[in-house]
């Protein structure tokens, strides 16, 4: 029943946030408590745990598509951080912003690179590899 | 020098598309010598060659954002079928399009796994996994 | 439990499909089962079906952000469809993607009123308004 | 003539901004007064005053585009603001919204969302529903 | 009046469409009598017949960004016809769909680059330079 | 070698920043070394740096290209810096704003005219056309 997914997603995330789920989620559930559980359920509950992909790979795909689309550098800096908690390095989440320069255009990449770097020194302040 | 460039990119490339490299140069060529060349250099002679992530993340990567952009399905095709060349499964592909619907919305992912389809049977056709 | 996730989406589909919902899953399954199941569950029986908003405004919706986006153009015809299905007068789809020359330019607005066109001939073939 | 234009743009503008178009126009003619002219007379005298379509659904047709284009924050808001003006409730918004996590994807949704909040909160301290 | 404008916009599509103006509004009329209309009156009634930039230069802008933006290859067609028509050559269109590689990606340059050919190819059937 | 397409590209990049070179790549430096680097040598060394257009046209297109895509701001800004350095007049980056208005949608305009007059405010400081 959708208690499950939503439980389902919480577990999800937490793996992906490194803890800082309530956060996140409270921010969520103050712009929209429907969006919220829907975020949880669907992205996190169906999605991203499905069986077939491991995680690492997911972020990249995930700061991939979001670099390249270029609007909305709130969420990849959230993917970005995700991308480091679950197994990548900083160099390869270089390496991917850098190759959007060849899919999405030089500016795409700038901007990615530009929230890269942000998410970088938050962590650098929080001690976090 | 330039040549040098343009041999990396020409091995690059030759690496990633399984020894079909002639016919995809020669298509490109007839389109434009000169985007060819910067093509077979800059993609590939300059990016995707780098150290620092490998060629099958790399792919997830291009993947993600081509399913993602959804404004050039010949190119998202030729990427998937180098994405299999370099070491991706056809269940990994299917996961990077499934999980677009996420990041850019259902159409965008219907697109992509229509690409994919198409992929698949061409290579079903030559034998290739 | 997922199964009545996805009867409810079925049953939405089928409300909004005008009873051709088995061809539309049929292709839908066969370029992806895993996509044409989510497919069903979140659009269809999570969002789509929400209360709080009429299906003839949902149509609205979507007619207008995929004309905007202009990157899915079968979606977009099937939405047409969809749209006249619950309400909308072919006027009222006419003027939704004229108004989107204003938001998204000319471009997307002359393709969005060809798919209209192929939708309005494919309907006046079956004897529907 | 070109000033029967303006003047119909202005009367549709007046009647779906509230009453606060001078100070909408008197920002628009500070960044551009040609700008601010065409917007004036083509978008409100030429195509939202059309009749076929009523005002309530179309700005359920602009909300739901901007959202899903993702690249104009300002415009979302103040479109958000007249669609509020004009008839829609604020659950009617937070559907559109909410619908284009499927078809634009969830960061989309989430951005377009956090606008919708900035709006309400706006109106809430003018005491506007 | 409105009519003063379409015979502008009629007039200025006449001197950009190297006289095949009848066959392109034909085309616009069967899609949409009103969007044809549109058209004619603000794109080329209003924006284009401007003073402060000359036509070749403006073709230039349209061309850079129908090429960035990859959804709208039919018109991206007719604005390179309509671009060679006002005294652009085909190696400037070459350039500046080239140049679009560094700001929109390599996809979207390849595929304007394929609709220049086609253009190319239809106007050395016709004797045109 | 690399080092001549590097040189090659300072040597443009100063040609169209008008002088300000060094403190643009000490900002795309410290956001990543290796993107830097690419952005001198490829966009500057091998692209634009290239016979066949004049650099006012191929500012005119960057121009246009980034106010329709309508997600770099950062990088517009820039660009009509440097379009206005290269000999472009502020009414023929007004008219190409405007013309935006067309082919992607008010929205992009008006965000590209905000963009052009913060730099012509802050040319104006400088005392620059």
């Amino acid at each position: 029943m959708a208690d499950e997914r939503y439980e389902k997603g919480i577990a999800q995330l937490s793996l992906m946030s490194g803890g800082s789920v309530h956060a996140m989620l409270d921010n969520l559930k103050e712009i929209s408590p429907a969006l919220a559980r829907l975020t949880v359920e669907f992205p996190y509950g169906d999605v991203v745990s499905r069986p077939g992909l491991d995680l690492r790979s997911r972020q990249i795909a995930t700061v991939a598509a979001l670099t390249a689309l270029g609007n909305a550098p709130v969420q990849l800096r959230a993917h970005i951080d995700m991308a480091l908690n679950v197994g990548c390095t900083r160099d390869e989440i270089n390496e991917v912003i850098i190759q959007m320069a060849v899919y999405a255009g030089f500016p795409a990449a700038l901007n990615g690179m530009a929230a890269a770097k942000d998410v970088f020194g938050d962590r650098d302040r929080k001690g976090l590899s």
